[in-house]
């Protein structure tokens, strides 16, 4: 069925996905796989068992539809959140990355604009794109904060729908002061959304702004199960925010967005958030040695409040990407110029990655 | 958190998505569910054990993302559709409304239109608006077929990007020629979409759509394994088409949009097909059956290729609907006016529903 002859080109594609190509980092078997932010450790071979239990028992009623309005799950994260929130304050999908698409859904479109800090995460303009809302990036200072004199500025001119904060952010490891999110949401004539993807990560002290949510019914705080929670195979990403913001977001969901399958692992998942999040401290205490480790030979690396790395400085990149690649060891080239991100792993790979790097720029 | 002066008119929802009620049947717990055409046969006591063991093998990987690209979901699905498919042509996704939102933000958008031939399937027009794409129904004839003169008019004078065809089609069960396929994919400038998600229960004889895919590059076929191969529950729709198209999708896809577990159990559940696909016979007989039944008792009912019929003509259905309910019989009001819509259960779920019918509308 596939004639040569006909390609692309002969589809009706909308005409800015035109010469793009798929969003994604390579899949590459490697030795040391810290392109991803993904948490090396694996669930438990118990728990692992227990989450195939939880699915065999859901499979029984598998040609049923699931519960559209996900309950319980919202119900335990909500409780998982903490800080006096209910279901209603909560809604979950297919990742994060749907969430934010539903925020896009229901509040960008034609004729709107989202903002965000940049260089953060770059799935943020491509789901305004995506959803035909106009993106507006407004750069971070050399040190990667947002200026909240810039942040003040580019709001009152282009009055954006929806905000795009990050803490942290991603890929520079950036946390936000609270304060910077109060002064957004109170000059941002929409919803600010404060993704913290890699919260439970963040420094001792280090706020969430989950704090924020009784005082500012504009704001909505995204999270995600695939770093701490280690189970980013799984596709579970979840908000809170005021209850009118999970009203509008059931106007744009798709009927049925997540499996009973997803909302059996999810739940089972978050019966044992302690065993989940068992890792993140080790994993913290790894990334600060690791951005201690770099300075002490003379690399640049940025203040990181998550799962990963943002270091350099290299004239070239994307030698230093492929030098480390061929060491077995695979990071990402994302980010500003002259930097790269590298996912904080196991100890073993950590310590393949230090070797790796000095090799590869020849220092010690 | 919810101070109650706080509400959706606070928020800056889409206009054209106030006043707008989610999208969804009624999730009622009743003897007789007849209203979301799901299969009544669940998975076997051993094939739920099979699919949460593939879960648990799955699971002891969940910390890293699943295969972005499903690729061995996808030969699976290929093989099973037979028609010398290979996985190049076949893209999956959460439920076939995904599939059907991911082909709208490839094909249309804003500036464009979509096309379709109504009483259909509700969700081609609010997948239509939610990504800003016009829609234009074209009514169908009294018998539900397609007029191939008005979709010619239709279509010359509104240059749809995107078409849908439904064979069957929901709610009205009504199969189409492959001869109206053939030719409104010969005169449509952009994708026809063949939306089979029914297509299992089709009557000996009626073609699909599948097979016009070598000779017609711009059609695309969307399967669902939610109905005759009874997994609702576990949200897995995919489609078939020139890899061309396969590709434009991914460029719209959201980055790992399947789970590591969806795609264990649907490969689980393909691995079983023939069990899944057991029920298939007996459901088309009990449908052939009731369509029989409801004719020889002075009802009109829709010619029906899928599991579930069509029946009136009632001058007023809701109460017909309500008399039903209140007999623990749920069935669905939805189509044209004056009829309803039945899907087919077990045969006692079907004896029910004809004892409740008769008492409702007073016949014998």
């Amino acid at each position: 069925m596939n004639d040569t002859d006909f390609g692309l080109a002969d589809l009706p594609l909308r005409d800015d996905l035109r010469g793009q190509t798929p969003y994604g980092a390579p899949q590459l078997s490697v030795d040391a796989a810290l392109n991803t932010n993904e948490n090396p450790y694996p669930p438990s071979p118990q728990l692992a068992e227990e989450i195939g239990s939880a699915v065999a028992e859901a499979a029984a009623g598998l040609n049923r539809y699931p519960d559209r309005d996900a309950l319980q799950l919202r119900a335990d994260l909500a409780r998982y959140l903490d800080h006096g929130l209910d279901r209603d304050q909560v809604w979950a999908a297919n990742g994060s990355n749907e969430v934010l698409q539903q925020i896009l859904q229901a509040f960008g479109g034609p004729g709107r604009k989202a903002m965000g800090f940049e260089p953060s995460y770059s799935m943020h303009p491509i789901l305004a794109r995506g959803t035909g809302t106009q993106w507006v990036p407004v750069p971070r200072t050399a040190e990667f904060a947002i200026d909240v004199e810039a942040a003040h500025s580019a709001i009152a001119v282009h009055q954006p729908s929806v905000v795009f904060l990050t803490s942290p952010n991603n890929p520079t490891g950036t946390a936000l002061p609270l304060e910077t999110i109060e002064e957004v949401a109170r000059i941002a004539p929409g919803v600010v959304v404060v993704d913290e993807a890699y919260a439970e990560f963040r420094r001792e002290g280090t706020p969430s702004a989950l704090t924020l949510l009784p005082s500012h019914p504009r704001l909505i705080v995204t999270r995600t199960m695939s770093k701490a929670f280690a189970l980013a195979g799984a596709r579970l990403g979840y908000l809170a925010a005021h209850s009118a913001t999970v009203d509008a977001l059931q106007l744009v969901r798709l009927p049925y967005h997540l499996s009973a399958v997803t909302q059996a692992v999810a739940i089972t998942a978050l019966a044992h958030a302690d065993e989940l999040l068992g890792a993140v401290k080790r994993l913290r205490a790894e990334r600060d040695g690791l951005v201690d480790w770099l300075r002490g030979h003379g690399f640049a690396a940025a203040d990181s409040d998550a799962n990963f790395v943002l270091f350099g400085r290299f004239d070239d990149r994307a030698a230093v990407f492929q030098g480390l690649l061929e060491h077995g060891v695979l990071v990402r080239e994302v980010g500003p110029p002259q930097w790269l991100r590298v996912t904080v792993g196991t100890p073993e790979e950590m310590t393949a990655f230090r070797r790796a790097l000095l090799d590869v720029t020849g220092r010690s």
